[in-house]
């Protein structure tokens, strides 16, 4: 488990935990925002914000598709910073998409192609906050491994940054 | 770890295997079919074929919608048999399919909402038979259990029967 506080200097920081249990192929992620969850659902949810916080700071995001519905596809690509001249891609299905409350969608980078994980996203109001839970559900127990060495866990915790100050922002 | 024979009298039986390794939120069928893959891989995506192997051998199935391409949807409705007037939906979305060799999909079982499990079903000719090897990924341990407990495999058993059979009649 590792807990790393990430809001801008001055404001008290809500940590973003992150668990990998041993023995799992799961990996959840925890995190408080100062917003209502419809804000923090649109967030999510809306294209043009998704590509304004998702991903590495240093990175930028083209989306080709978000289709955020129950059977809707996505796709999008990283590009630019530590990646050089790659363009990294990831494209998914959603299955659950419940207004303000859940969101079920695969996920798979397309440069170890057929390593399809499952993401469960869920939205709740916690004192006043709106706490964010992600599961994700890898393949096998090497997969999660893979991701992990791969540096995803500094993607989320910018990740997470960068949607606090997209949401401080008022949108 | 169980293995069934069950293919009709006569005929040399094919085994299924059917594998929930301890500690792990993962379920795995191993069985050859003597078909060609691509007579396999018809069976798992037209509906109609679909609708005549899939589930336990009492129950009927109406399909409601199969798409099974990429972003594609399905649902279906399992009844009659040991249900009596229960009508169990599933419901799920494709997230790879390739033909004679991978689909990947999400699957619920809208008895118990929002609990998605992912399967990844692949094709492979072994020997001059086709191999399915169908990794199931649950959400969460817990899930895999219930499933189990809920007869699962006397499901999985009866469908790999009937496939067999069907497979047999040249379809």
């Amino acid at each position: 488990m590792s807990t790393t506080p990430d809001t801008p200097t001055g404001s008290k920081p809500n940590p973003t935990i992150i668990e990998a249990p041993e023995g799992t192929p799961f990996l959840d992620i925890t995190r408080d925002f100062d917003a209502a969850p419809a804000q923090v659902f649109r967030a999510y949810t809306e294209p043009k914000l998704v590509a304004r916080w998702l991903g590495p700071r240093d990175l930028e995001m083209d989306i080709e598709e978000y289709d955020a519905r129950p059977g809707g596809r996505y796709r999008y690509v990283h590009h630019g910073g530590h990646l050089g001249e790659v363009r990294a891609g990831f494209r998914g299905v959603f299955h659950t998409v419940e207004a303000d409350r859940l969101i079920i969608q695969t996920f798979e980078f397309e440069g170890v192609p057929n390593e399809v994980k499952l993401d469960i996203c869920r939205f709740s109001e916690v004192d006043g906050k709106t706490r964010v839970t992600t599961r994700s559900v890898f393949p096998s127990m090497e997969a999660r491994e893979g991701a992990l060495a791969s540096g995803m866990k500094h993607g989320i915790q910018d990740s997470m940054e960068r949607l606090t100050e997209l949401l401080a922002e008022g949108v």
